[in-house]
């Protein structure tokens, strides 16, 4: 008999597996036991059952059949099994009555449903994963589910979010974090990544962008080979550059958007991973926006606190 | 000993090798007797010697010890031995007398220089293997060396070039048909390329790209997705509408430049890849841009010949 005392919650995304034991024997809470990590659903020819149970099969072994529930790009159509898309406006509360099960024999797994929304272009958009985030960053207070409120979850794919009374409203996807990784590890431009973070070449790329005519991001990104070529740059203040650029046309696009007016917001709420999170709030800063940062896996643990305490 | 009536004339870039055997018994012109293609310089790990043996040795056995004449990144920094980046604005006759040797036995290589410049923004641009091709368009036509003119030379990266009097003035790169690769081979928007044009998916794209607000290319592209989640387009279609997108903000980046006014130009040169020249003309059309094609291996072997005759 599976024991209730505790749950496996899996955040399953392009890049990235998290699995994480939690003891849930406090109501609407979840206490990170262990985690472990896995490749993410975008590795080619991965096969999804022998990935999540390279993952948490020690954990099944202890506890017997515990409940296991995932959100993120699983439930897309490059996935392990299709969810549906909710449209917005919705209640992310909304997206625990919508968890699938996933057709397998022994194990309980439910997957989350995504979000959908069309965009004023008559774009449509879509989002897995955070859903479970926002719902958790909805948690952390009464005001957060009163009024507007402008969202920033970088990572992989930057998605701004704009939430009203506890709903989201609509949102807008940006490639922002594939296109780094796409322009380090396999174009001209940087013939090898860099971990070291280098602000000044990081503010000249943001300003750039941020400042520059319209279109100009496809006519400057050459300029990250360019400075290397002529002696400004070394390798490594090139790849920040990059990083620069492309969180600067992001954040730009995010200032231009006909959704929704971010100087209207006291402050824009970014929910990231370390670093990350910190970059897009000095880009947004040059700007003069204000924000608040929330740690991604405390608001995601938070949200599959909700999402299981409606399963039982 | 050399025979003087044949050459060979390398067009060696970052996506390919092009090498032509040609006959030089006509003062000032090549006509290509045969063609072998290999690898470009960008390709992992490539032993360039080999490489290029492999597809000429057949033709040295044949008639001597011919003259390799190469352009191209195969000059730059990443390629075999560097040449150098003569600054503009330079008549690209001019490059004829700056071509440097290969330090290698037994045979006669030579490397045209590349050419560089200082872009209204402070930024240096850099291009090779174009000069040749922008030296051949120059011998088309007398007035091709008179006035003002630009030239859009679409391929792996996009060159837009300002001639004034036979001199190249600025140039602007573009990486966009290497974004394109990379977004066909390794994101999430498109699962396989297409070899199909789809051209009212290419339109939708460029159409987007070409009347956005500022900085929408990062956040449009990923409707490229989202049209196949929802049902608009299939794989092919959306290859096409990438295609058109990425075109489409080179272009409107293009119109935006401060280093010319596009439509002070009767015409706009295009020389490019079959196909590639066409969608750039076409977009160019959307703006009310009159366009005139020249083939992109015709004026590499007219500027080929040019360069030749000056070292004899």
């Amino acid at each position: 008999m599976p024991d209730h005392k505790y749950v496996i919650a899996v955040d399953w995304g392009n890049s990235h597996l998290r699995a994480y034991l939690c003891d849930a024997s406090i109501p609407h809470q979840l206490v990170i036991i262990a985690q472990k990590n896995g490749p993410g659903v975008a590795k080619a020819a991965i096969d999804f059952k022998a990935t999540l149970l390279a993952c948490i099969a020690p954990w099944l072994e202890q506890y017997g059949g515990l409940a296991v529930f995932m959100s993120g790009a699983i439930g897309s159509n490059i996935g392990w099994q299709e969810s549906p898309y909710l449209p917005c406006p919705i209640s992310p509360y909304d997206v625990a009555t919508s968890c699938i099960s996933v057709d397998i024999d022994d194990y309980d797994i439910q997957i989350a449903p995504g979000l959908s929304c069309v965009l004023s272009n008559g774009h449509h958009d879509a989002l897995r994963g955070e859903e479970t985030q926002i719902l958790g960053w909805l948690m952390q207070r009464d005001s957060h589910r009163q009024g507007q409120h402008l969202l920033c979850l970088p990572g992989t794919h930057t998605k701004w979010v704009l939430v009203e009374d506890g709903k989201v409203k609509v949102f807008k996807t940006a490639i922002t974090g594939e296109l780094y990784d796409l322009l380090c590890n396999g174009s001209v431009l940087i013939q090898q990544g860099s971990e070291d973070f280098d602000p000044l070449a990081f503010d000249q790329g943001a300003k750039y962008t941020l400042t520059s005519e319209a279109g100009n991001l496809v006519h400057g990104l050459f300029s990250v080979r360019s400075k290397q070529l002529f002696g400004e740059f070394n390798t490594s203040q090139a790849a920040n550059y990059l990083s620069g650029m492309l969180i600067g046309a992001d954040v730009r696009a995010a200032l231009n958007a006909t959704e929704w007016r971010v100087s209207s917001f006291d402050s824009v709420s970014i929910i990231g991973p370390e670093k990350l999170d910190q970059h897009f709030a000095n880009v947004l800063a040059c700007e003069g926006i204000n924000t608040t940062i929330y740690d991604s896996k405390e608001m995601t643990i938070a949200g599959f606190a909700l999402l299981i305490a409606q399963q039982h």
